[in-house]
């Protein structure tokens, strides 16, 4: 983070916010007014308040930390973005593209000229530019990689060949090295005549002559420890090591239970190639969460709200059209049983509290199951206890909260033949919830794929077919 | 983090849990079997049998991370978790009780001794005392309370008096400071006294006499620059600073746009009190992710998967309470139309396709505009552009879904009246969903009430209702 530029507390940062807004706003007034030429429309004029506001704007951008730009503009309606995108420096826009989100990053691309594109591509990292590659035109990729080194060809191509999820496409290649048999006060001196280190260096890896890590020398054991003591003599010897081809998942939860903040990254080969710091698995947590609200909605990526509506339709096409199928199919079921409803029409009237409810209880249970297995706490043998546990929740719900709506459709429509079927319905549909609650998530652990993924859907299919079928079969059997 | 304790690797720690389950098996067979007699029922097999394979158990304990340890009780049933624990070193208590669940912790403290939990309280610094306090028994507390000193009583008044989600509750007190007027090789010496700096120390507060803080001395700028020059000519003179009062969410945010490791933290009086570290931040955002996804469901904490069937009911039963009443609710709304249903048994049929469709879409819509609130990117005067985008978006699905559903629905009942019904409705619905999907987050937010919170409850509850009235109405009005 270069000296020059601010840190903004919260409350500071909206703040700037506002004032970045007003000066927009201002330009705006200004600008519709010499159009409407109640001011003398004079091109110096024009220009001169134009400029102003301009400078102020710049002034302001140049002293803001990119993150912060970045902020700034995923918070502007597209017209504005880019008016303020054209007065960033030019030499920060790399560092600022890499921070904002995607779709807003997309838009930004759309409106740069692929010279300036390189440009700003050129002043990255190695595994910062893998970032932004994909989001690059093909030309500008070329350019920018005909105009690397060797060794950072091998770094850009090595992060790009690593899925989105795994250490590889998380880690960094700034690190400080040191060989096990000199001193702390060689490795003091040597580490003197850097500019800087690199961000969250907590420690400096000690290898040998072929790039194998032989331990790590923390900051702290640097500093407290006797300057002629030998590196080999105080480092840590069996650190915490990651593979680039390790899940990102799996990492993050190591740092989160060792608190650590970098790991040292080894290749194939065991040599050390990189290390994964404590910032880029922040990032990699809250992008995940993130997804994962948003698919629970069925959205399939962040939308920027300033986008157009067709953009919008296409990110929540997908969902609307699953659930339309199994409403569909929901309906189907309900259309079998049209002659008993003709018959006894409170039928349509209670059947969507059974299906509604088992929907929520299968949710419950599924979110429980979901959690304990991304913790690794369920094991195989604990299948049968959990599903006796959830049958068991479920069978109290729907005694006790069956019982309550089975006596008010009695008070309502005078049946208890239609108070009793309720009953009966509602536990054993919430029966069903739990069921299909515990096996989906396991299932779908069991064959490898994410358990969190899709199976909401799932269950909301099966609790609304399942307690429509159940509701209705059981009132055809003993009502009508 | 001691050197003996070994940081595993995600796979490794799989391993590990395995072993001490197939320890407790072997363990639980040689009871059972000495039980049944089918052994030499000899006092002395017994005591050596089970006393060697507690041996082993403690030995793998001993080397495991606190955080390890922690894991591998949540993963155990009651039983087990307790035996486990009791063979867990004493000293080590404490620190593993801050690492469990909640609903693990009160498992283990309520199978503690007091002289035990005070013995495992006193090894605790204040901050992480605070974080266990609320879980204590009132004596226990007295107790460890009376055993503080001066400074650590204050500490910890200090972390108790804030809210769990505010900075004063995050901080911990370990801290290095140094003078300003001194140079860097005062500074080298100061630090060699240490036995040990705090961890994620990165950076060195430098303070006054009457502790105001003058800078940030990183250990970067430390041990990059010239020994002989000064601290004040050097440190970072306006660091980002926090108070205790501020939110922990904006103190993450900052945490995540700078890259942060530490932020010193101020009291009322601008006083230097402790420092907010990123492992804190990283916590508290899994914390709170998991909390969204807990309440998503409609659950009020975390289950202890092993716990009591009764204990699971309790945590789900206001969730399903509210449901039930929003249920009943839409089922009076179609109670009232029961007269038409009689005449055109298809509404039944269809009806919850309208709702259900309308409900997937106003998640979508309150999803985003949740997002684009936390955020901040929300001002008022966009308030207009999101209603129209969100209404337009729902127009198209309305229109097209809506279209296809009333083809359907025509072709199934052969009537294209029901079609245009149909279609009319979910086009309707859609619409009452996206306004009631931004119009909801919006005001709470205005109230100054998490928009988060209980959003999808009360959308689900206007599109099934509003579903229910808007399909059956337009058919009394328009078809029977």
């Amino acid at each position: 983070m270069a000296d020059s530029e601010e840190v903004l507390h919260h409350d500071a940062m909206q703040r700037r916010l506002q004032e970045v807004r007003a000066l927009l706003d201002r330009q705006k007034r200004v600008e519709s007014l010499l159009h409407r030429q109640e001011m003398p429309r004079h091109a110096l004029v024009e220009t001169l308040v134009t400029k102003q506001h301009h400078n102020e704007l710049t002034k302001r951008l140049d002293t803001m930390h990119p993150a912060d730009v970045a902020y700034l503009l995923e918070a502007l309606p597209l017209n504005d973005r880019l008016l303020v995108w054209d007065l960033v420096r030019a030499e920060r826009d790399g560092e600022i593209l890499l921070e904002v989100s995607d779709a807003v990053r997309e838009s930004l691309i759309d409106a740069m000229e692929p010279n300036e594109l390189v440009a700003a591509a050129e002043q990255l990292d190695a595994d910062e530019l893998a970032d932004l590659a994909p989001d690059l035109p093909s030309e500008v990729l070329q350019n920018v990689f005909s105009s690397l080194d060797v060794e950072e060809r091998e770094q850009l191509r090595a992060a790009m060949s690593y899925a989105e999820d795994s250490v590889g496409a998380l880690m960094d290649f700034d690190m400080v090295t040191v060989r096990e048999d000199v001193t702390l006060e060689v490795v003091l001196r040597y580490l003197r005549r850097f500019d800087e280190l690199p961000d969250h260096t907590d420690q400096i890896f000690v290898v040998d002559r072929n790039d194998k890590l032989r331990g790590v020398l923390s900051l702290n054991t640097l500093l407290i420890n006797d300057v002629d003591a030998e590196v080999s003599s105080v480092m840590r010897e069996h650190p915490l090591v990651l593979h680039m081809s390790d899940s990102a998942e799996s990492a993050s939860q190591a740092f989160e239970r060792y608190d650590l903040v970098s790991t040292p990254v080894l290749d194939q080969e065991e040599r050390l190639i990189g290390r994964l710091t404590v910032n880029a698995v922040m990032d990699f947590i809250l992008e995940q969460s993130e997804e994962e609200q948003l698919a629970q909605a069925g959205l399939r990526e962040e939308e920027d709200i300033f986008a157009p509506i067709i953009d919008s339709v296409k990110n929540r096409w997908a969902w609307l059209a699953i659930n339309l199928g199994t409403a569909f199919f929901a309906s189907r079921v309900i259309g079998a049983f049209e002659g008993s409803i003709e018959k006894l029409v409170a039928l349509a009237a209670l059947m969507p509290i059974v299906a509604g409810i088992g929907g929520n209880s299968g949710n419950q249970t599924i979110t429980m199951i979901v959690r304990a297995i991304a913790l690794g706490q369920i094991q195989p043998e604990a299948a049968r206890r959990l599903y006796r546990k959830e049958l068991g929740v479920s069978l109290i719900n729907g005694v006790v909260w069956g019982g309550l709506l089975g006596l008010l459709a009695w008070g309502l429509y005078g049946s208890w033949g239609l108070g009793l079927v309720m009953t009966a319905a509602m536990t054993l549909n919430l029966l069903l919830a739990a069921f299909v609650g515990v096996s989906v998530p396991m299932v779908m652990a069991r064959f490898g794929r994410d358990p969190a993924l899709g199976g909401s859907v799932l269950i909301t299919a099966v609790t609304d077919s399942g307690g429509f079928f159940i509701f209705l079969g059981l009132a055809t059997l003993f009502l009508v």
